[in-house]
């Protein structure tokens, strides 16, 4: 009918938020000002007396406040509508809400209301819901449902509890959550800062739009394709936009970026995304230097104005037992207004000039940590034991390196109240967590159990030490003590290797163990920082600019697996525009395995935030990149354009992409990214909310000369 | 060579850019200071004499300097390698050259060298180049050519003089121009204004990204598909976040914005791209009041801040011959800082407050101009004759109303020099610029044209009149005029109209004449302001929610086209989730097609810039435009999602979208929206830079269920 159709669509102009009425609650008191309040019903109205509903209320800031629905503070006496419709209204109904503003009613306020003991017990229980929230109640006169809600409040309840196991297609009731409002706020914030950092009078980035609609690439088993109404032609989705932003710089662009979706099309893991989002870059005349300065300066300003109570460090790379604490200006400066404490603070700012990320190359981080995005919150290392004229005892030659990891008992955190034993997590011996083979892992419980390590080592058949007494004085094994070991090639291309894997396991299931102690600006160890606000970033460098081809089978040594390589095909580490370190640009021609790239990823706990390179812009080099190295077939129909693009005065660059869903889950403290994405597609690809992808009928293939094939037609 | 790739990837940072040195030049001298810049060779050197060479230089800016290399000045005798390398480094390449800034040479000074009458000759060409542009020379002593440009100029010269017909393979040369640079650049800054508006303290809005990998749905026929890799699956494209912004609403967050892009498959006009850019927002709790307010400031914000010198005028709607300006506080505080003129800033920030953009129904902007996005920088509008007692004589009833246009001959601006007399342009007879009946238009040369002029018009066989003596002085035709008269539907789907389309002929092909008078803030008519700067703003209000399904036969009657219409099959005409106007709720079961939706488009200069609607929340009416209305078979499948958010608390909502291509090419005074994209797609949905779309293997399909068809496959 007509008029419950008006209900729904004539009602008053907020006046205010919860948060303004909070803000301006004694003059609005004092004024009888009257206010109007637009959100929803948060918990089913509670009928106190008669004449007394109390309504949780939650505004469309996620803020929550009570409102009195008192027929006998009303002057008509004709309200029994208002009352029923108060009382009726369900919860997550929309709603618009008139009324005055009054202090609190307490239990004992209210009792001068008629009330039984049980009246009094509900004002109670739900008093104890919003004591910590706001100081007032809004006083009802007008009352109005803006939409129904069909969803049963114990319905609603479970999904509630189960925030990871909440059913998708409610996506929306799960965003309507505080949480979920304050993450996905929070990365709009986040992207605010990126750009007004980019684009302020001092970097002059310009924010330049590149197409979604490109051309099908050499990597294009990952690509989605786009068919048109041409015959057999595609469009594809870019995985990056590379390419365009490289002829940007051919268009005489200095400073480029974009805050952009790419397309992956590939198997979803937990933090992967068919759609994802970047911060992409690119400068002219640039080179690693610069990028780097920059993105140093960007990840600095985030950590700053993102208000999230993060604290980044820079490791000290000759002694990772030292983090220095980066102090931000102005964070000191806010700190010293009112304590007026530190005087010296252009020292600070000179300090800050020379900041810089510690380099850590592609070698060490493998040889240290067993993987190139170590999470550095962590002391644990690896110790090579071929100074200890190690011999190795594997068929397979190829992986001839001897290393140990060392679980030191006195730097485990036993904060649990029963204070049991530690046992480690069976989770590290799962064979099924390790791509190829697993370390040998031996936990020290006995004195016996200290002087028969090496034997145990030596049984596996994998490895023989010649010097077994200054061996075990070097590791000084004690009762409590776990070490696993494991060989590796000299130059791995396997990543992370095996103890590298179980390095990896070990902190992600005993978050609180061997932590790194830090230091903080006045050279004192921090006391137990929350790791989960604690930011340790590095870049990673000197990468192989090629890598050989991993096969698909693994060689089988001893049960032991390995993987194995086609030396003789070659790909690129990250991309085959990537530039050639200049000292090693002669090797490129006999031996391009031992070439480095000019490429450098930035690593923070654990996670590869983001990587870059300078590019290749000559085009006689890039050409030999494609046709002589990686024996690109059709590179001048693929990538003829870039060609030419550099034939024709293109200008040096470099640039860098940084992965914006993982920035922003990484900085608001969750492990999936799928917390930031408004419309996450799940684990197959599908959107629950909408029910995409369909099913769509053949006569809409037609016009872009496809056709569905059936299940017989498939090859494999 | 090493050498050779170290000289294109190892040089100097910049000090400087032309701007920075022009800025400090002074200082720059004084001190000696040594300058390092970057950026592409402008023209070829020039050698002036055996010992001098100039050469253009353009930086990354698009500014332009002189380089002077002159041996006399230099202190070792060993420079030939520099010198030859000066005198051969070619149009566009790009160089790092380093030096010492000097005023400029002029050529009296440069007549100390040794010169002949063509040595002066050139100098002097080559300065009447740069004597509007920097007063200083960079006297060079380090000159690197960082890539080498294939391109001849000649080439170059050729592409640079024709700027429509650029071979858009060359793309990135022409963006390395200043008038592209400045465009993409300028794009933007105004993004940046749009997003800092729209987040500032005031407005909050939250930029969110919606999917890309979406649903198809029933306008289908213009989405692009994306196969996936689980049989008979496609995601789709999106046409616009509409549904995922609703769906945001039902999340619960307040204000949403996006700049974001879209993507339709259709064939392309000129100013139509297969991918465009949007500004689309959607408020919770809101009404279209709350949206136009909004965008009316977001508009005037991004007026004031581009730096364009546009100016935004407000039409009267009640006279359209007077137009107020729109007068910006801030331009105003500008100007009075000097001037101290006007006191009364109070009470312009009041009438500031109260502007709006002011509104004209479908219905009228039909009579009046015959289009729904009419310019009102043109003063032409429609009679309506029918007061006459006309009677029309065409056999389609459903076309009864007759209408002149007249094009005033006191009104024409013959500011052409030879005083040519006005003749009115061909193109406004030529049939195929009218997709149906041309109007019948008539030269007043001769008073017997005058005479004789209702009888023509009968003579059409269209019209007949009862009452010529008094239409004939109410016309008041003088010998210069011209009239046009067509016939139209009472209530017309028809737009433009046959007047409609001869009135955008007209202006298109006569830009300085007609133009409306405009008055500016001191209530004085602007002296015949530049119309490429004057910008006339209005909502249109008041369209039908729905319209019939316009068939494809067209009407014959006396050789004259009409449209048809089937009336039993309707359409949105935005689309199904526009909400009705409350005052014709009650005709939505009796008479649908006399229902306006609460739909709102922003027009300026006879572009629709922008459109948007309160949109339907509540589920039952929506089900019923769905099924009831629309006649969409599956609507549960296809829009289930939507429904069931609207049954779970889903607030009143509305919001709108901007076209950005479109709002970019018109605020920087471009016909075309691929002036303001780096790489537009051409009329056929192609990049001819990368070469997209392209063939793809056989073997890529497989995985996608898809495959190829051929030709006799296919239906149509």
């Amino acid at each position: 009918s007509k008029a419950s159709i008006l209900s729904k669509f004539e009602f008053p102009s907020s006046t205010h938020s919860i948060q303004s009425v909070t803000f301006n609650c004694e003059r609005i008191i004092d004024e009888r000002e009257k206010v109007t309040l637009h959100g929803w019903i948060d918990k089913k109205p509670k009928k106190i007396s008669k004449n007394l509903i109390f309504v949780m209320f939650r505004d469309f800031n996620g803020d929550i406040s009570q409102l009195v629905l008192n027929l006998d503070d009303m002057n008509t006496t004709d309200n029994n509508e208002l009352f029923s419709l108060v009382k009726s209204a369900q919860i997550e109904e929309p709603v618009s809400v008139s009324g005055y503003i009054q202090n609190r009613l307490s239990p004992q306020k209210t009792s001068s209301i008629k009330d039984t003991d049980k009246d009094n017990a509900k004002v109670k229980d739900n008093q104890s819901h919003i004591d910590n929230i706001k100081k007032w109640d809004l006083k009802i006169t007008d009352f109005q449902v803006l939409n129904k809600s069909t969803i049963l409040p114990s319905q609603l309840l479970n999904l509630k509890k189960s925030s990871n196991n909440y059913p998708p297609g409610y996506r929306y009731l799960q965003l309507r959550s505080e949480r979920y409002q304050y993450f996905i706020k929070k990365r709009g914030q986040i992207a605010k800062i990126v750009r007004n950092f980019l684009t302020n009078d001092e970097n002059q980035f310009t924010e330049i739009e590149t197409p979604f609609l490109f051309k099908s690439t050499p990597e294009g088993a990952k690509e989605f394709l786009v068919p048109t109404r041409n015959k057999n032609r595609f469009y594809a989705l870019p995985q990056s936009p590379q390419q365009y932003k490289q002829l940007l710089m051919a268009s005489g662009f200095h400073r480029y970026f974009q805050i952009v979706k790419c397309f992956r099309d590939e198997d979803l893991r937990a933090d992967r995304q068919p759609e994802f989002t970047q911060i992409d870059l690119e400068m002219g005349f640039a080179n690693h230097n610069d990028i780097q300065l920059i993105i140093q300066n960007l990840i600095n300003e985030i950590f700053q104005k993102s208000n999230l109570d993060n604290k980044l460090y820079i490791p000290n790379l000759d002694n990772y037992s030292e983090m220095n604490e980066f102090v931000n200006k102005n964070e000191n400066k806010n700190k010293n207004e009112n304590e007026n404490e530190n005087e010296n603070e252009n020292e600070n700012e000179k300090k800050l000039d020379a900041f810089a990320f510690p380099k850590l190359s592609y070698e060490k981080a493998l040889s240290s940590y067993g993987i190139d995005k170590p999470d550095l919150r962590y002391s644990l290392n690896f110790i090579n034991l071929n100074q200890f004229s190690f011999v190795q005892q594997t068929e397979s030659s190829n992986f001839p390196i001897f290393e140990v990891c060392i679980l030191k008992k006195d730097q485990l955190e036993t904060n649990n109240e029963n204070e049991d034993p530690f046992t480690l997590s069976k989770q590290i011996y799962v064979d099924s967590n390790y791509k190829y083979r697993k370390p040998f892992i031996f936990e020290i419980n006995t004195q016996s159990d200290v002087d028969n390590l090496l034997l145990k080592f030596e049984k596996t058949g994998q490895v023989k030490f010649n010097d077994k007494e200054n061996l075990s004085k070097f590791l000084n094994l004690e009762i409590g003590d776990t070490i696993a070991g494991s060989t590796r090639a000299e130059f791995t291309y396997e990543n992370p290797t095996p103890l590298g894997r179980f390095r990896q396991l070990v902190i992600e299931n005993h978050p609180n163990c061997w932590k790194r102690k830090l230091i903080n600006n006045n050279h004192k160890v921090s006391e137990q920082p929350d790791l989960n606000k604690v930011f340790i970033a590095t870049w990673l460098v000197d990468f192989p600019l090629f890598s050989p081809t991993e096969l698909d089978e693994t060689v089988l040594i001893n049960k032991h697996k390995y993987p194995s390589y086609d030396f003789n095909s070659l790909q690129s580490t990250h991309h085959p525009f990537t530039m050639v370190n200049l000292d090693d640009y002669e090797l490129m021609k006999t031996e391009p395995l031992k070439v480095k790239g000019d490429h450098y990823d930035i690593v923070i706990n654990g996670v590869e935030v983001g990587g870059g390179s300078r590019r290749v812009h000559d085009p006689i080099l890039q050409d030999y990149i494609f046709k002589k190295i990686l024996k690109i077939k059709n590179s001048q129909e693929l990538f003829g354009h870039l060609i030419s693009a550099f034939e024709n005065g293109c200008p040096p660059h470099a640039g860098l992409a940084i992965g914006f869903d993982r920035l922003c889950a990484m900085l608001l403290g969750t492990k999936s990214i799928r917390d930031v994405i408004a419309f996450p597609k799940t684990m197959n690809g599908t959107d629950p909310v909408v029910g995409s992808p369909s099913s769509v009928p053949d006569d809409r293939l037609e016009p872009y000369w496809i056709k569905n094939i059936v299940e017989n037609e498939k090859k494999n």
